[in-house]
Parts: C-alpha cells; structure tokens; sequence
C-alpha cells in the first residue's frame, strides 16, 4: 500500500537473495526504519521480538528465512536445522508452519546446489501469492462494506477492527484491510473504529499508522469500547484477521477478539474473520482445545512503550513495582459467533461443510 | 483498609471542618500523596481531574465540598452555586448529586448561622453510612466466595474485577472488593484478576495497588483477557462496581464492564455487582437510553502516564501524532446478563421487583 503516496509491500529482498528487508514493526509508528536480515538467525530473532510479524507476513518471512539458510549451507542438516529454528518462534499462527513445510517440501528432492536458488524462488511466490490473495479478500469483502452503505443509505459506514490485520500484517494489502482500503478507494465513505490492542498496542501503532499513511478516516478507541459503539449502532461491520482457523470455523486471533465477537452477536452487527487459505488449519477442529496459545512476558502489560514530549522512545510502568501481569496473546472465538470467513474464494460460513466446500482441495490434502 | 499494615480511610477532615485530605489518586501507584482542600472550588477541581475517583467516594467528597462552601459562605445563593459547581464535575454517577442533595436537603431549613456545622454532620455521617455499607456489602458477597469455594473444594477461588470498585473508590472496604478483604481476612485462598482498565488505568494503577498493600494475591491483565480466561475455567466469579443502576437494573460501569458481562453469561460465570443503595437511580429505567454518558479526552487514549527507569514520572504518547481517540467513560450492562446485585441488604436479582422488594421505603420516596 502506500506510504504518504509512495508504493511499499512490508518485506522485499535484494536481487541476489542474500538479503531481506523489512520493516521494523517495533518503531513503528514513531519511526519508519528499514531493517535488513542476512541469515535465518536474524530472520529467527527478528520473528520473536516481533520485529516482524501478522500470521501472513512471518509466513513470507520464514520462507526467506529459510532461503537465507540453504544460500549459506544447503546439506539436510542445515535445512532442518533452521526450519525448527524459525518454527519455534511464534507458536500460534499455522502460516509460519505452512510456509516453511511448503518451502521445505519443495527443496528436499533437489540435489543440495539447486536448493537456494529453488528456495528463493518458493519464498517468491509465497509473497506475490500473499499479495494476490488479499486483494481478492478485498474484493469479496467489499461487498460486505458495500452493502453497510446501502443499508445506510449511501452514508458512512463503520467498521470496527482489532489489532493489525492491516497490509502491515501481510505482504501488501492485509487481510481485514483489504475491503476497507478498497472501498476507500473506490470512494465510499467508510470509517474505521481502531481497537488499540492492549498490551502491544499493534491497533494504535500499526493500524491507525497505516491507515493514516493511506488517508483512510479511523479513531483510536480502548479496547474497552467496542460493545458500547454497538449498542449506539455505531458500528456496522466487524472485520478482522486471523492467525489460524480449525476445520470447523473456530477463530484464534488476537486476546480480545472473542469479546468484541460477543458484543456483535449481542447486537446484531455481522463480524467477519477475512484469511488467506494457507491461515486454516485442517488438523483441528477444535480451536479452544487444541491451538497452542502463546504467553508473552508480563512485562508488556505492567510497562507501555511510547514517544515522551521530546521526541525520546521510553517505557513507563503503569503499575506498582514488582506486579505480576498474565499475558495470553490470542484467544479463540467459536465458530457459532463468526458471521462469515472472508477468503480469496469467496465469503463463506464458519463450519466444516462451508469450509471444504469452499476449498475441497485442501480439505482432501489433509485428508479432511 | 490497611497500607503497609495502618490503616486508612481514602478521604478525612481535619476537626474544625475547615480542612479536607484525600489521596491524590492521579499519583498511585507511584507517589503515596496527600492533599489537603480548604474550599469547594478545589474539592470540584480534584473531582474533575479525576485526583479523587469513584462513585461512592465522589459522593462523600461532594458533601465535604458542600460544607466547606458552607463554612465559607452560609447563605443561599452560594449554596445553590456549590451544589451546581460540584454536581457539574462528573455526569454519569449518581451517588454525587444524592449526597449532594441530601446535604442541601438537610441544611435549607436552617438559618445561616447553623448550616457549616450541620452541613459538616452530614457529611460526616454519609461517610460512616458508606463504611457501614460497604461492611454490609462484604458480608454479603463473602457468602459468594464461599460458595465458590466450596465449589472449588476449598482451592482457590479467582475472582474477577474491572475498574476500581475498592477501598480507593469509597471511604473505606470498596464495593466489589470488600467481599475479597473479607474473604482474605478470613482465610480464605482467594486471587483477584485485575483488569487494567484502560483509557485510565485504575485496574493497574489502583487495584493492584490496594490489593498488593492489604496483601491480597492478584495478577494484571489487559482488559481483552478476561473472556479467554473464563474460557478457560480460569473465573469463578466476577465482582464488579458500578456508578448508577436503574430501577429496572441496569448497570452502568466504566467502559468494558459490558464485554466482560457478556463473556460471563458466555460461559456460566456469575456476575455480581456490588453496590451501596445510593447508587440506584429511582428515576430512570433504561440504562441505554437514559444514563448520560460521560465523554473524557483522546488524550488519554493516545497518551500513557507512568514511571520511567530512572524514577521519574513520564507521559508517552503510543499512536502516531494527530491521531483522533474517542473515549467513553463508561458502558451500560443491561440487566439480563448481572446474576445478582449485592446491596447492604443483601443479594438480589437486577429487575425492578426485586430492587423494590429489597428497598421499599427508598423506591417509594421516588415514586416507584
């Protein structure tokens, strides 16, 4: 998307393939800053620090990063050795392991001095693939956003979003963006409540950021918010993302989405997950049962990171020294609350049969 | 309650009533601090920059800041212009303007001469009265967590609580907490996950603070944790405050009490409120329709006060600059998903006959 009327997608790499760039998403949105990774130990650490992340961009990032392994050593050993590395970052979102499962794949019948220029081409097309993805969730989506206006009469419509699902998120476009920045685009009115996202805060840093960037109209709102706005009919239309889907429509997203889910069904207002395919994962079903979620450092709830007055990045520690915070970093929103998943094939219902029906392909590959 | 082992009340005159401390509630955790108000223009001051908080306590502090006015100045003009100074510091609890009512009630019949003292009576009385209430309230709820323990089998009971409702909020015990410090006193294992409640932080700022200095186990989360945990088993009891309910039961709290209503009815966890009877409002049904709501600054969206490293208070800013925030104060919680009220006279459920069966003579002073 653009940044201040200049194109950008969040990772791209040198001609070479010895080099990847991306955005470090930490300085985000005090300073734009563009970081470059020359291994797959930097690609690692950059993965864990949340240098880098959003379910669909660590998944282009884990295939660079592994294509950056096999430039420097392409034997067997290598290769598993920094696929367990990158997969052992982030544990929730299923694109990681699928893109660094497909990369994988598809260098290990090749003799070891093809497989980088092999892997390079892979993590290639991982990204453009990404990029064509999403704007196809956005074409589906905008339908939804089109049909609000006409609900509202041509007036402006309100959707509301949490975290960053944003082109930040993914290669280009975002998932939960998509819709919004098309129809932005195509001149309806369409305005967007921003969840902050405690603790990382990635609504008020990435999203309001990006969208700013882009000259979409959005507020910044406390988590807090989101049911008040709906039982004011301020909210149209929930959109967000997702970092894995189970076979059966449960939605593991950021904490705090299964809340604002809640306070849609309780008053009426559509909530729609939009992922790319390779974000459901077709060996669960189950998503409170079975998807492992992450626990960050308690320290991201008791300090915020910001800008002070004069212009320094500091911490300060909202709460008593010594207070010991909880910080689950994804909750799961059962199926039975999902309106809809917006997908590049189209919006379908959050359940086994819609599911394979919308990608029977899949669903057969993994022998759903 | 107890800091370090003294104990305290969260607001007292000095003898000849011409002195009011309270704590200056904007400094915890960080600074204990004491301030000293001499005139009703500086106790409306410290309600509406918030250095003094929470419905009951306002309320107290209203009637402290009648009485200084009156002390003063005895006659009726400036009675009349305290009332409306100090009613207009915050809209949304109700418990200020019926202890300022009460105050005025008591002293309009008075010659001039005799107002100060008996203002000062009041208003000490009303204080006693909240103590006395809250007292009431703990043992009330104590019989919650028993229950819950029981439940348990004796371990330990996880309550959770949004905003402060504790002994910070009122003169002394709290409402959602004083059954917690009965529950601790007594030996029961009893855990408090505290909200942090953002835009302002009370969760983080306050009730850590109280619970951590009257020795009560708790942990912090971010406000979008609350649904996961209940998910997960993690709740087996929300306690919550509130600033004004309808005679038909409706609550309204700080914003975000709904969502974690929601979640509770979602997943079988009761869901008390706890309250001293000046909270209800007789006059008004809906809470949706009828309760204004108050709209504070973006800036305390966009803006996170705490302690840097170096000890040193600090305000950073987490959005990009120019970012537009919309802050709701608070939300209403529609009766149907409380499980129970719990008054000074006991539990009851949040509907309108059960509210007029446990206050007959104070729903017949308004007409109900």
């Amino acid at each position: 998307m653009r940044i201040d009327g200049t194109a950008y997608r969040s990772i791209w790499r040198d001609g070479d393939g010895r080099a990847v760039h991306i955005f470090d998403q930490t300085r985000l949105p005090h300073a734009f800053e563009v970081i470059t990774l020359t291994s797959a130990a930097a690609m690692a650490d950059a993965i864990r620090t949340m240098k880098t992340r959003g379910a669909p961009l660590i998944g282009a990032c884990g295939a660079y990063g592994l294509a950056l392994a096999l430039s420097e050593d392409p034997c067997d050993a290598a290769l598993a050795r920094a696929h367990a590395t990158l997969n052992a970052t982030r544990p929730t979102a299923i694109n990681l392991r699928w893109a660094l499962d497909r990369l994988a794949d598809a260098v290990r019948g090749l003799v070891p001095g093809e497989r980088a220029a092999a892997a390079l081409q892979v993590a290639d097309a991982i990204c453009d693939e990404d990029v064509a993805i999403n704007r196809a969730i956005g074409e589906h989506g905008l339908t939804l956003i089109r049909a609000a206006a006409a609900r509202r009469g041509g007036g402006r419509v309100n959707v509301l979003t949490h975290c960053n699902a944003g082109w930040l998120a993914t290669v280009d476009w975002g998932t939960a963006t998509a819709p919004i920045y098309m129809a932005h685009d195509a001149g309806i009115d369409v305005h967007v409540w921003v969840d902050e996202t405690r603790p990382r805060n990635q609504g008020a840093a990435l999203t309001a950021w990006e969208l700013g960037r882009h000259g979409v109209p959005h507020t910044l709102v406390a988590d807090n918010s989101g049911g008040h706005l709906m039982q004011h009919g301020l909210v149209d239309l929930c959109l967000v993302g997702t970092d894995r889907v189970t076979r059966d429509g449960d939605v593991c997203n950021k904490i705090g989405t299964y809340l604002k889910a809640l306070a849609a069904a309780d008053n009426g207002v559509p909530f729609h997950v939009c992922l790319p395919s390779p974000t459901i994962d077709w060996r669960v079903a189950d998503g409170l049962r079975e998807i492992p979620i992450e626990q960050r450092a308690g320290r991201e709830v008791t300090h915020v990171a910001g800008l002070l007055a004069d212009g320094r990045r500091a911490e300060v520690r909202i709460s008593p020294e010594g207070t010991e915070a909880r910080n689950d970093a994804f909750d799961v929103t059962p199926a039975r609350l999902v309106t809809g998943l917006v997908t590049e094939r189209g919006i379908c219902r959050a359940e086994r049969a819609a599911l394979r029906a919308m990608f029977p392909d899949l669903a057969a590959a993994h022998g759903d």
